[in-house]
């Protein structure tokens, strides 16, 4: 169950309305890697964790925060479209060039009338298929983890792509707590470790001895860049299974090549019964009638 | 540039048709966390790489091994649907009961005439959202160490949803090659950090001094779950930077409340204007004549 | 700013698990009139809304309260998959038939080993296009009371498709709240009209002058069906907005049959050009040369 | 079963091209809100109507008209598409600025060689999933009046949007029109009360006596907004339904902390078995082997 | 404009109640191949036709004729649903087994109330994007012959897939105007080329000039399959455009090994900068500093 | 299975950078009718083609070649993103205009740091919706053909839209091949009918005899453009499946008009039960308690 307090977890005030970085901000509200995703990608997380405890009531808390950040976004598009030219010619007065309007997004006036909502920077609606929630939660962290680099990558970025002070300030929040949360979820990581709750690979509960030996330690070459092998992932002496050295070999097939019989003809597909193009037809018609 | 052989890189043979399996089994195909999915992301991610060599080499041999995957869960598909019962008396007589027929897909019949497609286990198309070439590497190889394991989760769990053995064979094998991507994921991260080319926070090369040291290293609590500060993401003398211990506080409001200023008039939207109803709708009429 | 306390607003906990109904209870989490969409609905209106005051805190208080729905039908979806056979054979142990594993979810376990995700019952993911938030509260508020009554006509429809005592009682709830807060937005609507703050039609700030009369209170009669103008759209004597009676007409056209002049040569259309064949394709040529 | 005539129901025809205003214009064609879901939605809601005579009639009416407001929108695009420059330059040459290009839709040239589509104004396809036909008339009026309601005040937006007094014309019968469906659907709504079909709460069918008396008539404050309870919502002496007051009460848990049993071990789920890392391990081979 | 009579233009009546065929029904009414997808492409496409004349008229009749299609099906689902079983025990009690619940759409009962919808027949709503109106008429009337093909395998499939009277009489009418619909466009197409309106290939206004001789009427065989150039694809004396004959050759790469520059430093990609680990970060710090 | 060698098939260089082009490139890469769907379409129908030989082959080459258009492409949208301007006034700096800017795509610099993905020109993800594989080889050469088409056409288009002399050499190749591929599928289809394979209508193998002789051969006029039947498909003396001449008639209503009975009063929809209201809220209500 939530409360909520109106205050903002931190200052959300641009020194000025632009709509055309309105659009591109769009990109970490409701983006694929947006805070709408790591919002409800803990929270999800969090609600269907079997495991009681600290794991469980750490997904909450940062899904809990997420949301204030959903919040802080929000707010700042709003006040970034507090002016929004409607044609390329108010355009020009305010920003002295047409790039801000061409650049907006038209349904930020057309149907929002002047506020944010969950898409990206293109337009497209925030999917539920974006967030992850696997059960198992060493595989989910590792793409926690994830989630935070790509979002601190995008805000950096964004940072490059304004000069507006108060923009840049809630970007700096933004950059710092997606610094803290690579962090929170490497050391959740390790803490599973630690706890004896996964390892490499995952699911370690898989047994090992149903997997092909011949395949479970090399990297496949079926590219001629001549540099692939040369990398820790060819040659460490121990992968990160702590299972024993990683090699290399050269695509091979083991399968025969496959041929699949013909299908049922009630189906039409081509060539479905005996192959004899007369025949076939005639089966068919024998099948349906 | 590509080419192809016939032959399968492992041998994609059931003992026998299964339709309500070859539903199940396009969740690894055509699902956010299948093959397409794996095959697409590490091709784009190597023809998009700016940085010439070993890890564009490799990314590039890894997709390509992907393709044979793509391939040959296409192919097991196909001859799970070798027979594909048209109605539930039909049903009845293969397998004993309705169920395969009530859990078959129904395109599989009526669109594909008993063949496979790019859509995941309820239907639902891939999506070229599934797959991030972001450029950054570290953060992409995270992604991709991810992609394997929730890739081996599903695979692992779909290992206990057949008892064909030669379905079993090839899920034996995916595990396999997916226990190995992990470990190739990971050891490609730890060649990136030895290289120098990136390392945590992700992207490293953003300054820290434009971060706001106060909200750097401490997990916020937002839910009252007790245990929540009783891991490493909260108590770690020395966090995954390196760059000292980690702490925790309680969430806290530092930004003001919100107040937006009313919107154009133009926009119709509610109390635009100074407020003031009656003469608010004549602000917009004036605005509009 | 959000917390969170991990009770939940209400209890939610079946007497048995019951995979096929999961499926179905998806539809009021993840569907498109689910508690997803009033949650965001809601909170991405209050964030918006640039008239301060009582329909702003309202907005926040009533998103707030939806997010609590979420959480516990997505913690009821999580307990009725608390046994999910993993094949048919299985399920027929445990249910009497195989109905409950061929109606099931095949992502839920494959996927979410276990959990609910934010799809709706045919596992099609929630998108940002469900949510409206337009800036007119009016628009709006009759949205959200539709939303409601969608909603509250899904969960007493989902009543009658289940037995088990637990999920009773919950369905019950969300009954429940479904009929206040129909009210409270049917309510907020006569609100605003006391406050003078809009009315019909909306937006009520177009100047009316701008209309067409002949087209302004006209029920237009397209379809054969002899009894469409026996209703108050056709005979009231007074329409909602207090500006006289409603009437009838047949459908008739008023404007001429468009012709469309030949498009660019270089867009390659049919005709394009001056409609002579084989000049035309020479204009293409030219045009490219 | 439908016939058309090729003259329109009104004139739509722009002074002059405008491939920018073109992009905008879509978001009432193919937008959520815009002609093609209205279109679709009352004509489905006809065809499905089980209740023959005047409601079913009217559906199917003005189903029928909406159809022909695709036309015409559709036909309006075509024209501000007459012109479409093929780069920047061009673009200058004809508009003085190049925002008209930069703001145009690349797909109304590359893929429709000057023509209009279902998508909205930021090229996302119009979805199936925009329309709802429930089956109770209450709900679904309620959600059509809404539809008339955001798609009048998109087209008042978007007269602000525009100077060609052609296209100002189409606005301004659209404007119109959309008045008038405001009015029929709220008249709708009287008639099915007059007629005892329905009333407040929707369904009015489903049995009172089953929703718990505590919860059916309270506002619950989740947010610390103070004038959150200054509405009829929370005071009024009758509410919508004429069953008595509506109060207000503060948010507050009724249900406990949910806690999850551990899941299948064969899901591969963390902690999944009695919780005791070596053991579960070793359980989910079991369960394997 | 267009208008509309009650009556259907084929008779739409099963002997009974079936929601299970209604699911697979569901495929032809929203599907990618359905009646949606025929009846807006050819209205979209005769609306957005700028050649006046038969083509157009042509198009927006059929258009008009598949209308009356989707209204047929959907009458057909909404019978197939006039009985649904709302539980596993009640489809035991109409139907024998328990199939045809376990096979049934969840959303015709909970979000219609047994009514169809414009959803495939796993429920994925229809798409705008299934549509192609590409303003040349060659290349549209060869995707709609194609559309028609693909329509009449769905229902000459589904035929096999009942026994109920009534839905084959239906079924049987889709089968003969999809067969006289292939004829139609087939017919169209032989028409726009003895009015000179084009040819292969299409567009035939871009000058062949352009184009690269040797790579103009070459097979290129890129898979080991030793029959691949056995067909006329690769041995025709005379291609379809009448231009030569075609012929095969082996893949072979004409361009060299791509290597892309380092990209901007403010985008943090991996290796933007000069390559060297330690001055790259500099860099990318200096940029934004 | 595949390899991958890394020089290209062709060239893929631009003479600069164009972001705005880029965006615009972006339609024949990830778009519906983009290389992204033809290699995946024919690798699929390849792989599912369940009669061996020549079309077999023939399929899984022109699929493989198809991967490297897809390579191609990317490379030269990656290479026109080598200098993206992340501010309106860098724009200006290069292009003169702030155009380019204004018209790119912001993922290309936000999310993706300089790289090709598969959207569109206006950013929506590619489907696989967009891919069929439908087991009628016939049906799905048309559709092959079709591709091919659209995608010349979309190409030429592109053509005249860029001044860059490499972006147009690679366009050139593409023209070349789409221009082939016109024929090879054309070809094919000729090869399937020499072979006996099929022909008109499709599928040629359902019985003739079921359908309705009366609906079999007429175009159907359902719109008043009087020159609607004056093509072939109206007057043909033969019609393409050469079993007699084509004719038209006037749209009749052959089917009644359709009477739905009540619903189940457990669905609550309007009018359910026996149509009167008063007792059917009685009887939905006994049949909940």
């Amino acid at each position: 169950m939530f409360t909520h307090v109106k205050d903002l977890q931190f200052d959300a005030s641009p020194d000025g309305p632009d709509p055309a970085f309105a659009r591109r901000f769009q990109e970490v509200l409701g983006g694929k890697w947006g805070e709408m995703t790591v919002a409800m990608q803990y929270l999800y997380q969090g609600w269907n964790c079997r495991l009681p405890g600290k794991y469980k009531d750490m997904l909450l808390s940062i899904g809990t925060e997420e949301l204030a950040h959903v919040e802080m976004i929000t707010t700042m598009i709003d006040r970034l479209l507090d002016v929004s030219p409607l044609t390329p010619k108010e355009a020009e007065g305010i920003g002295g060039t047409s790039a801000p309007f061409s650049h907006s997004n038209p349904q930020h006036t057309i149907a929002n009338g002047g506020g944010a909502y969950p898409v990206d920077s293109n337009g497209v609606p925030w999917s539920g298929a974006y967030i992850t929630a696997s059960g198992n939660l060493m595989a989910d962290f590792y793409l926690n983890a994830t989630a935070e680099m790509q979002g601190r990558l995008q805000v950096a970025r964004l940072y490059g792509m304004t000069d507006d002070p108060g923009v840049k300030d809630l970007i700096k929040f933004l950059v710092t707590r997606d610094h803290y949360h690579q962090m929170q979820w490497l050391a959740a990581i390790e803490q599973l470790k630690e706890d004896g709750l996964g390892g490499i690979p995952v699911p370690e509960a898989f047994p090992l001895e149903e997997e092909y030996e011949e395949f479970a330690r090399t990297f496949i070459v079926a590219s001629d860049g001549d540099k692939a092998t040369d990398g820790l992932w060819a040659t460490a002496e121990d992968g990160p299974d702590g299972k024993g050295p990683l090699t290399s070999s050269v695509i091979a097939a083991q399968g025969p090549v496959p041929v699949l019989p013909p299908g049922d003809p009630r189906l039409f597909g081509t060539g479905s019964g005996d192959g004899d193009g007369a025949s076939l037809l005639q089966k068919a018609k024998d099948a349906l009638l």
